[in-house]
């Protein structure tokens, strides 16, 4: 059995939402649903009640409110709390909280089983200064950039036409194309709304972009078709929020064999053993024959189901090969023997 | 008012009770101490029961469980839970949990206040090879380093002699120096019991160490006195254990000011405004000339409070300087739009 958790207090909230609708229609398996509100509330959402509209107008607060306990969730109430079964976590919370390690972190200390990127994977993942500098360290390479903070200088050091980014969100919010001296300034205004620190990157006109979906279950590699999205400048915040809604399968992007065997290579060496228990999407531009990783969506909307011939199947065995975090029980030997040799000083 | 937050599901359960009574010994203010156990459960410690054979002897199973709740603690009971003051936490649980960032989450979470590194900075402080890409892009030096995997192959690329180190226990457990070939094996095997992959680095003999330990509270930087740490091939478990319960005032290095002054840079580097909210210590290697970094400890043993003229002080212009996370709240507004334009397909 899954439970999708979604929601979070994030500006991803809403396409999370969408995203869980889309996961409900082409997930066949017993489906449990758990919404976490931006107030930090988790919420029991029964099947079908999963319509935007009831999240939009408030219909969840009338649902049952959930508490972490170990192992999963558990409904509280006058004769004590009652487990509530929810098998494996399909972590679908979208941008902060989901995509941070805020989620990871809780479902760990709980030991709750999950789908999604663990701490370390979401870190690198979630802020694109430290996604290029982890890239590079696994060998691939990554356009060139610069950093700017909202409370220091505006100086360009990059050639127009440049792209302009929050460090920290996904989904192209607040996102600018600066094409002209004259747009930086708004541009940078813009991506300071969402974070106090931009990542500028040379902005290359009709550059290849490939989207590689898959992950590692066990030895096995699993792959989605390789995707070569539409041709858009780049997606707003309105078309992606669509795009978290895609159930329709995709044909795999017509490239030669050579470059898809080159893109699933990169897509390897990032995922490591990093995103172990995460079904990722890693979206790389080509240029010149050389591969650069744009960003690495640890979490994809609607969990990119459209790319999979058995998406379900592959959650499947996903779920059969997740982390297991090392159980450490201290034994206090050091205390005992520190303090029989120096008792009074550690009192 | 600060409560002192310690023990954790890590190898470093033992260290943290220490560095916790070793705090309690040089802070006058009113002082709150939350033990967090091995299972995950947090209980209240009365001032009095903070001795180490509490813990190691169980006597904390007596003590009031606690929950963590909005804002701080609650203490659950037949008539409703009560809530906990607790002031502004400090985070004293070293190793996993406390510095992997699965503390910082639960904390940011709940909106609670506390002092110690936040997700990003737990992630590249306690993965050694993430701090050394991190430490890069930050401008500072590191060695040069090798990584292997338990399941890979144990071939050594840099000349002997190296030292080898589990890639994220602090604290020098799992330490070895290897001078002689048929020394790796064994060195990679105690490695290997604490973590799957090991860094491996130059071991120099003689290398001069510095600890610089400090913050930045709002616009103003705060550093301790500079340490020399006292030469030794490096600090096994049980002299760091010790280490962990200094509260003893230490002598600034005797080095000249323009070396002192490159330390410091070195650290603000580091400390950017990733480490914000933390009291951390950088430890760095000079050797000709050049500083590198070795380590980032974000919550270094006691918190190196035998650095600090005035250490009480110190954490209260900390705690007034907090990073406040962005209040982020849906309106919803995306949902509406698209439902109004394709109302069927969201559904």
């Amino acid at each position: 059995m899954f439970t999708i958790l979604f929601g979070g207090a994030s500006y991803e909230h809403e396409i999370s939402i969408v995203s869980a609708i889309a996961l409900k229609k082409v997930l066949k398996s017993p489906l449990g649903f758990v919404f976490l509100d931006a107030e930090g509330r988790f919420w029991q959402i029964e099947a079908e009640h999963m319509r935007s509209d009831y999240f939009a107008d408030g219909g969840y607060k009338k649902a049952t409110r959930l508490r972490l306990t170990e192992g999963g969730f558990e409904k509280p109430g006058l004769l004590g709390a009652r487990k509530l079964e929810v098998g494996t976590i399909v972590n679908l919370v979208h941008g902060a909280q989901g995509e941070d390690g805020t989620i990871p972190s809780l479902l760990d200390f709980h030991r709750i089983p999950y789908i999604g990127p663990r701490k370390e994977a979401s870190c690198v993942s979630f802020n694109k200064w430290l996604t290029k500098l982890y890239a590079e360290g696994c060998g691939v390479a990554t356009l060139e950039w610069q950093l700017l903070r909202s409370d220091g200088p505006r100086e360009l050091t990059l050639d127009l036409p440049v792209i302009v980014k929050p460090l920290r969100l996904g989904s192209s919010i607040g996102v600018s194309v600066v094409r002209e001296p004259r747009q930086l300034d708004y541009a940078l205004d813009v991506a300071f709304e969402f974070d106090d620190e931009v990542l500028i990157e040379p902005f290359v006109e009709g550059i290849e972009e490939y989207n590689v979906a898959g992950c590692r279950a066990g030895e096995s590699w699993i792959f989605g078709r390789i995707e070569k999205p539409a041709k858009k400048e780049f997606l707003d915040f309105e078309q992606k929020y669509l795009d978290f809604a895609r159930t329709e399968e995709v044909a795999e992007a017509e490239i030669d064999e050579s470059l898809k065997e080159a893109l699933k290579e990169s897509f390897r060496k990032l995922y490591a053993h990093t995103f172990e228990g995460a079904l990722i999407r890693c979206d790389f531009f080509v240029a010149s024959g050389e591969i650069y990783v744009n960003e690495i969506n640890p979490i994809p909307g609607s969990m990119a189901n459209y790319l999979f011939d058995d998406f379900e199947g592959v959650l499947k065995r996903l779920a059969g090969h997740l982390p297991r975090p090392r159980a450490i029980t201290p034994d206090y030997a050091y205390i005992r023997q520190v303090q029989s040799a120096k008792g009074p000083k550690l009192r």
